[in-house]
């Protein structure tokens, strides 16, 4: 049985044990996901991960095993056990979908339940959400700097083997092309891409040799790699060798607004006037603008994507903000705590948006329902009623919502300049 | 069947098929994993997850339902898929075990096989090193900073829900006392820990029904949490509570060293002398440094700990530095690529030393064997020959490795100021 179970803080364990002693386990609580801000400078976030946390609470089940281990270990007492084995969420998750944006205090998710369902989700959503999302953030910065051109998700190596798929998936969402991944492509039905490192030229006696292996093996409309010994001697042979009906030549390093000119003068002049220039060497959103001039039709983009661009995650955290009394009505609750205050209230948001469709606003009403001023949009949908998932899209749904999302936004939000978030939040109180 | 076959990049499986087709695949080649640099002002780097790599080859098979999959997407043709069918990794790999330190260029792993076997590894190596390393080499930090003060990793919520397990192993592995992370309980056997959240106090109707609950369930040696509304109030209900045995209080926000003195006071006027004080707010290791003359008894790190304290990634690469010509023999090879240019041939390393055991370099020589100088120390050991895993060791003893190599570094090494590599890497050209 595949089990999310132990992707867990075993604080949650306790609190259940805990709680289950002394009944308050079964108060209804709820508790909502969110950033109290967005990473400095940051005009945006966006919402990824959605579906895989759906999937996640799926399959989180105590097995058998699992039982076993946390009894050995000590980590619960033996009601509290009993209580895990029949597990199964059956409360409610609304929330904002994959490619939607989120702002600060944004009520990303909120899960309705018991106090003891709801509470052990809490590092397992953060976990999805706090990664996907971030790795999303930073890949729409990266294709709307890249506008037209495709980008190219290829930074597995740089990021845990698991993380690398999710990745990709995010990036994907983001409007990315494709991956290098092939697990994503199995997993995710992401499109997927590659030809050949600077390893396979090196393991040819000449680079004509390792060349002419990979066109009769991948036909001319590969990808040829060319900056291993010395750039226009590889692009003449690469001519040579392809044909001027060369798909595409890469540059993985050295100057590239330079070079990606010289290049794109060598192919014309040889009568290679088709063949693709495609960029790789350590490319974040600032480099694929500054390539913007340049006559480069692809970016291939890595570590920078797979490490969300100098904010690797969101820092969503995930709080108790309403939860039954010893009566059973439902009592707004909030930390105190310095700095790390919360707003008490189940929160409904909807982005404010004047005549013209641009977003002016992110609406967050406390306890009730935002007022719509008529042109206003609503963000959450209901994901699980009832313990029973009622979301599931393909990406490609994710990522027209990313696209149609951005299109609301004001224009000089999708400037890369470090500014504040590109609409403000507004708490409604209920009257 | 669990395989991690398609946690690889596309390239690498067009690349075998182009090798394939030309006989080149054939060649006996070595490939190496190594970083150019260390990370911006970062004196050393910590080896970890040689562990997970050796595991990840043992099961990188490619079974029926993947050869299908590459099959219906076309990835590769039908001699390829035939020959992957069979694969299984029958070459050798040498390298520095978890817990060692490396340096800019150190042979961090050293794969020699064919071409093809070693070039399909390349991504799956990459990943898992470069994440539990960048991981590894930010938590010593840390445990350096707290000196015999334990650390907890808590980190798990703000990384990917698998990249939290491996970074749980890291941290244990660079001297981490226990975390938060069930999963890496049961599958690495590192202690965990965790008491409640703010949600298990707001969930109560009062601060002192919340303390009383957890007391009656996890014992007075539990741990409070008391910053959920005032502070002061808090600790005093704490010990009226669980008495003066209170095992300890957590502070999770505010002005830590100030109201670290201000707990320290009232617990000890309170008689509560024994009890300990935890503190948890975005902790870093230059906040740890900052709380080393306030009276704390450990230390809770989150988020700076599993995103690599501002360096998510080590930038480890994997390149052929040698293959078989034609002829049979093993030739040196170099990409001269602008600004990453590689030297060619395979590399061993050793740690020189002067008489009183201090390190004063890395000394790497190629194409033979370093010369020892009486003192030194070599530093890679086989992991797998001949296919077999001949390594496999219990993660105390890379804590081990990792806390004696600390100790041979110059004790400037040890500071958190930033400077140059902690020793010098020195190439020895074979004569």
């Amino acid at each position: 049985m595949t089990t999310t179970a132990l992707l867990t803080d075993h604080y949650e364990l306790t609190m259940l044990q805990a709680s289950l002693a002394d009944g308050t386990a079964h108060r209804r609580s709820v508790f909502e996901l969110f950033a109290r801000r967005l990473p400095d400078g940051r005009r945006y976030g966006v919402v990824c991960g959605v579906g895989r946390v759906l999937d996640a609470i799926e399959d989180f089940r105590f097995g058998d095993a699992t039982l076993t281990h946390l009894q050995e270990r000590g980590v619960v007492d033996a009601p509290t056990l009993d209580w895990l084995a029949g597990f199964r969420f059956t409360g409610d998750v609304h929330g904002y979908r994959d490619g939607e944006l989120y702002f600060p205090g944004s009520p990303v998710l909120v899960v309705e339940s018991t106090f003891a369902e709801a509470v052990l989700l809490e590092t397992l959503v953060l976990s999805i959400l706090n990664h996907d999302a971030a790795i999303a953030s930073a890949a729409a910065r990266m294709t709307v700097a890249a506008g037209d051109r495709p980008c190219i998700e290829m930074g597995s190596r740089r990021t845990h083997e698991q993380a690398a798929v999710a990745a990709a998936r995010a990036a994907y969402v983001a409007g990315f092309a494709s991956t290098s991944n092939l697990e994503a492509g199995r997993r995710h039905g992401i499109p997927t891409a590659g030809t050949a490192a600077h390893a396979f030229t090196m393991l040819h006696d000449t680079e004509h040799d390792a060349f002419a292996a990979q066109v009769a093996a991948l036909g001319p409309g590969t990808t040829l790699l060319v900056d291993t010994y010395d750039v226009a001697a590889a692009v003449e042979t690469a001519v040579e060798v392809a044909g001027p009906g060369l798909g595409a030549v890469r540059l993985d390093s050295g100057d590239l607004p330079v070079l990606a000119g010289q290049v794109r003068r060598q192919l014309d002049g040889l009568g290679a006037t088709g063949t693709r220039i495609i960029v790789t060497s350590d490319l974040d959103e600032y480099a694929i603008a500054g390539l913007a001039a340049a006559p480069v039709d692809g970016y291939g983009v890595g570590t920078a994507l797979v490490t969300g661009s100098g904010h690797p995650t969101c820092g969503f955290v995930y709080k108790l903000v309403a939860r039954a009394g010893a009566d059973g009505t439902l009592v707004p609750v909030a930390k105190k705590s310095q700095d790390k205050a919360s707003v008490g209230g189940r929160k409904t948001a909807l982005r404010r948006r004047d005549p013209s469709g641009t977003a002016t606003a992110e609406v967050i009403a406390v306890g009730g329902s935002p007022h719509d001023d008529g042109d206003d949009r609503p963000l959450a949908a209901p994901l699980v009623v009832d313990g029973e998932r009622v979301h599931d899209e393909p990406l490609t749904v994710s990522r027209d919502r990313l696209r149609t999302a951005l299109e609301e936004l004001p224009l000089q939000a999708k400037q890369l300049s470090r500014g504040e978030p590109a609409i403000p939040t507004v708490y409604e109180q209920e009257d």
